[in-house]
């Protein structure tokens, strides 16, 4: 038996960010957008404000998202949000953005950090949620259509998991438009991230469902197919379309309709690693991802053949996969992206410390010595 | 730019029928369950009733639900919900109990019959309407995931559709173990019907996308793997199971995420169809299709072809899908169910009146000349 939930409206397509004005004011007046510079500097920032201003709704900048974005950052937006009596928040950028606008809905509910918070903590939720509005501006992380999101505490190097109903968006804008600006590198990672959302459940999944499968190999399919497009010509709105959609489908409850199962623990040890050395998420995954797939191998080889017959119509799907990556500029090494060996045990004790559940999910324990395994491997 | 909405929490897998008192009990006290005498009969009505009780939900049993359900029908029970202060509505059956869940749901808000609601009429809505439970017992009209329904007014023969917001579900339980006791007529009916509410808007669809055609493909393949395997043996819990899903998500929001197109004119022609005759919405449905199907072609003719290739592994698509009917018991004619010739243009007539916009939508005008053709042809 299983519960499928989405309650979050989602308007899609190009041009559906000049609805974020008329859609807000029915939710709330007085809204926090939580962003970052490169959203300003793209001229989004000022278009955002106006269309919102026009609709009635006043508005607070909150300007200091970091990638990997940690809990200090959204302890200090929580406490302006409350100061401000703030009625809506507004995470306009990629996941970073997205997942401070949740931490910060949640932490403002109360006076605590949102360390508090984190899956495990001790952290009661007492006071209202603001609603939130998640806008995001690339495809990657897919934050606009869960309930979820990363924090990273960065005295500590632990990177992990917030979630409550409250950060359910009411609305989530999915404009392909607003990608056409990413750059090549970060349009890249962020597609690494989408595929590896849906792989990693796929190859472990012990009790695959056939409207599961269908959508996963759907999802990773269009990633395959319109990355190398939107890198052919990062303004090709068809390509920015299908990997917004696959954005979205990939971390939305879509991914296991049907009751399909599998575990996410290459995110896992990414978590840690970026959680680390700040690594840009996509390229972690990248990294990790062939090194990952390997140490499932013995126990799922019949779902690495399903890969690579319906997603790459080849025969071995990890070496489909690694010859993709390479294809298109994702096939890296843990070296590349500035990790070193030796803190390979270091990084595997974070990763078990950090996710609880890592090493007990899945086909196959995935203990500290096995992820020290999987990380020099990827070196 | 396009909306896409799902606010209908869905519990499934076998068993899930056992959460229906407790999940009840958080939505109202007093449930009126819409249901038909069947049900009863094979002992389901019973347990849920006892279920109920047991979490202090209140029940008041309309049994009356016929097959093609008639707003006279719906008028008798929203008079009774409204006597007696219903404050749940738990559609429990196939198609014909959920549409008159529905239908008693929006007509018990005021006094007028639930015909001044119909699409195009002219019925407001102005006093609360009760939340809504469904409770599908066999896979076929997916009645449980949207606002919309069918009813048939029987002194004119118009069958047509209600729709509002209000109608979302509050919960769908779909428990493929509730299914088992279909019978084979009426499993293939609806599996009949599930594979046409897909394919309709695959092969008629000028703007296809990935993700869509994805999905549609999948539910396709499902109906067409896992109704054989039902056949073969009706208590087949797997083939029941992914026959549900395949159901609940042919006519969810999911069946154009990601903004694919089409039409479903088939299910209009059937309508008025079904609206005459009274015959089983399935064995019409199956009956028209290929000469439907036809009617498109020389427009569509790759989809047609996509259809075959993706869903069938052939050529021809058409000619794949009457063999696969053929196959399952369900290649039949209208002659076979009880429908005249020199009806055709009658019932032509009859399918331009019941649904609004019918002949103007899709790849190609559907008018009552062509409809008379396709009901010639599939005679």
């Amino acid at each position: 038996m299983t519960t499928f939930n989405l309650p979050v409206r989602i308007v899609y397509g190009a041009g559906s960010i000049t609805r974020l004005g008329r859609e807000a004011t029915a939710i709330g007046r007085k809204a926090m957008i939580v962003t970052y510079p490169d959203i300003r500097r793209v001229g989004l920032l000022d278009r955002v404000v106006e269309d919102l201003k026009s609709n009635g709704v006043d508005t607070l900048i909150f300007e200091e998202v970091e990638p990997n974005p940690r809990s200090s950052t959204v302890d200090k937006g929580a406490k302006i949000a409350r100061d401000n009596k703030i009625d809506l928040i507004i995470g306009l950028g990629g996941g970073s953005a997205m997942d401070t606008a949740k931490g910060i809905a949640l932490a403002s509910s109360g006076t605590d950090s949102i360390w508090n918070y984190i899956r495990g903590g001790t952290g009661e939720v007492k006071g209202p949620v603001p609603p939130l509005i998640q806008v995001p501006t690339m495809a990657g992380t897919g934050s606009e259509i869960n309930a979820g999101g990363v924090i990273t505490n960065w005295e500590t190097h632990v990177k992990t998991g917030i979630g409550h109903r409250s950060l359910w968006a009411k609305l989530a804008i999915v404009d392909p438009e607003v990608t056409l600006t990413v750059p090549e590198k970060q349009t890249k990672a962020g597609a690494a991230d989408i595929f590896s959302h849906v792989v990693e459940r796929y190859v472990t999944d012990e009790r695959p469902s056939p409207m599961t499968d269908g959508i996963r190999e759907t999802v990773m399919k269009m990633v395959v197919e319109y990355l190398p497009k939107a890198l052919i010509r990062l303004d090709d709105i068809e390509a920015r379309t299908q990997l917004s959609v696959a954005s979205t489908t990939a971390m939305s409850s879509f991914v296991t309709w049907g009751d399909g199962g599998g575990v996410m623990s290459c995110h896992g040890v990414e978590h840690a690693l970026s959680g680390y050395y700040d690594v840009t998420h996509g390229e972690g995954l990248a990294a990790l991802l062939p090194a990952w797939m390997k140490f499932y191998l013995p126990e799922m080889k019949e779902r690495f053949d399903l890969l690579g017959q319906k997603v790459f119509g080849k025969s071995d799907g990890i070496k489909a996969t690694e010859e993709w990556l390479e294809s298109v500029g994702l096939r890296l090494r843990l070296r590349d992206i500035g990790c070193e060996l030796e803190r390979a045990d270091e990084i595997a004790e974070l990763a078990i410390q950090s996710m609880p559940g890592l090493d007990s999910g899945g086909p196959k324990t995935l203990d500290a010595a096995a992820i020290a395994r999987i990380y020099r491997d990827a070196y």
